[in-house]
């Protein structure tokens, strides 16, 4: 099933920069390890924000928290999930 | 160039029936033709609101504009336009 | 899956009375087969407003947009959908 | 009496990692005890947040405001409080 | 218990003079005969706006859900319910 | 002359315990005088939020600066306030 | 007493021609009255807006209330009245 | 003197559409009037809305008040106005 | 030209109190000589809030900034500025 | 492609001196390197508040995004990115 996430990330400007670059490093291996399972087919930085629009593809209401809750980011991120039906027009089946 | 684009529709409840039929269907048309031509790769029905998320993947802010005041339904609706980059995490090309 | 709604219905004040009994019969009859269905667990009155709290139990988002969507006042509705996970200090198993 | 409750929980990225989890513990445990006597009947999380909606069922706003002002968590949390009646679609007693 | 209460009036401009003066003078005997049960304890118009704040003093939500909404008014205002609980610095017993 | 006045009190989780007590001890005994001299007529507890809807009744809106500028907590406030004028419908003279 | 007032006037786009010229002089000759009275004395536009900013000078919340539902534009109306107190840095009397 | 503007349109979608055609008609001209005058430097469509960005270069607050109220879609259009001042790195003289 | 200025000041509550009586001395200097200078003819506190409404009035929007921009406080504040017309209501030339 | 840019700056008031000058000299370096460079054809100053309004003229959102993450103040900001259509009115090629 398809959720649609907006995560804006507030990182405190005067964060130790070590610090900083190694968390980046495992939310991106976070996140790419997840692309490669299929879970997260989408990724797309908003431009000119510290934010993405994604789309995830799990089972349940449960996985989509667990994942989100698990980015080492998460307890810097405002997230909004939203879930995504089919629509009448998508010509895809 | 990707742009991410929200829709609400607001018709009026009491809309002659077979006058929304028709524009409907003009909707419907207008969107998979553009579907058809990949300029809008994606669609996806909000659950629970006559809204949609939506990527266009045309080649200027023109193009988008024109595409999207063309739709049958623009004037019964509130959209908003957010333009896409690249994420540093995306591991599709 | 546990979804949360909220509904904020808008009934003109000059809708005719006959009709407006029927639309209301109408989304009582539909609330309650689902109720029965086990699909509608919670629907509780927000006190002091036309619009209440609803707790849906179904299986997908396709088929929560299609339960709301069929709703006899869907198109007097502004409703809002809210993806439910298993809290971690929830005793319910 | 049910009163439907939003809290949302904004603990400082930097907490010291065994005094949050002594306070997650307090919060837990607190929470747990008020769903065994029955006054919290339901608590949900919101997918991908850190927030919960909750159903709270106590005999006045006296307690409802004893029970979330006395939450360890208080001091971390947005609260709204809206409070519930039965919906004339209700199909339980 | 106690409910504090926002009511917004939205009275389409055009609406027909006697009809107002009719569906006014049934608000205020409403309203009235409520002060005199004791139910209804303060009413302040809130200055240079068609709206009040009101206390409620009635027993259950679903009393307060059936004391607003059986306002003749209650289909052109915008209502906020908010429960009050005491105070600890309130010198009243 | 009344004025309704939300106060909204964000107190840092971390305030030092002692510093806490004795500015809130001088918060209800400053409030509380005012209340004996019958300046501030009610005082509610809006459940389940650190926050009162409070009704001041002084001589003009200098003297409503002055009393709540004079608050312990006025630094730690967000305050609104909204001028009450006598409702057509209240029945008090 | 001084009340800071915001109005933002909202006229039907195909309001009947001469009844909107009729309603205007009556708002116009309502308003130079009360500014020859001293009770208005300031109204400015804000620029590119149908809206103003306005000090009204009056006695009584009452008073602000009387003169400001008195609009003959009243109706199509959103109001919002602050009360303003001396300021520390004012250097008038 | 610069003053940034942002325009949006709310047509009602049923208007008849000669009238539609001419009052466009009329606003084009007026714009370009002002565009050849030199007081209207830029106008931009954002992107997807019926809604523009506009740069004005008039004398004072009062004409870019006349010059918007007297725009044929004044009484359709939401406004807002900000004024511009010379940013400290603009290499423009 | 005139422009209404609202300043909310959020001064951090637990600022060194020598430091902070020296800021608001410096505060209040620069603004009173600016009043005297004609250039700021009002300032009104908002009563029960450490906010005021302003009308400034100065020759551009760049000595506005700089006037602003010049407040000891400024880097304490939330500013918004808005510029003013002649009301056609207003009696004063 | 023209990109319309909103950017607030929130610098801490106690931000150390000589970092603060440091930072804004290479703000202003970075930002008029692109004015030159033909990328960044407007940038004004919001009066009163320290944010500007800018278009930007890149080939991209890579590219306007690029920009706008490299601002050295990209840290401090809120930054909203509107992608601007030639308006049917402009007059310009």
């Amino acid at each position: 099933m398809l959720y649609h996430v907006r995560m804006d990330v507030h990182l405190p400007p005067d964060m130790d920069a070590d610090e900083k670059a190694a968390l980046l490093e495992r939310e991106k291996a976070y996140s790419q390890q997840l692309q490669r399972e299929g879970k997260w087919p989408h990724i797309w930085r908003i431009a000119g924000e510290y934010a993405n629009f994604s789309i995830l593809d799990v089972d349940s209401h449960d996985e989509v928290h667990q994942l989100l809750s698990g980015l080492p980011l998460f307890g810097y991120m405002d997230i909004t999930v939203t879930p995504l039906a089919k629509h009448p027009s998508d010509i895809k089946d």
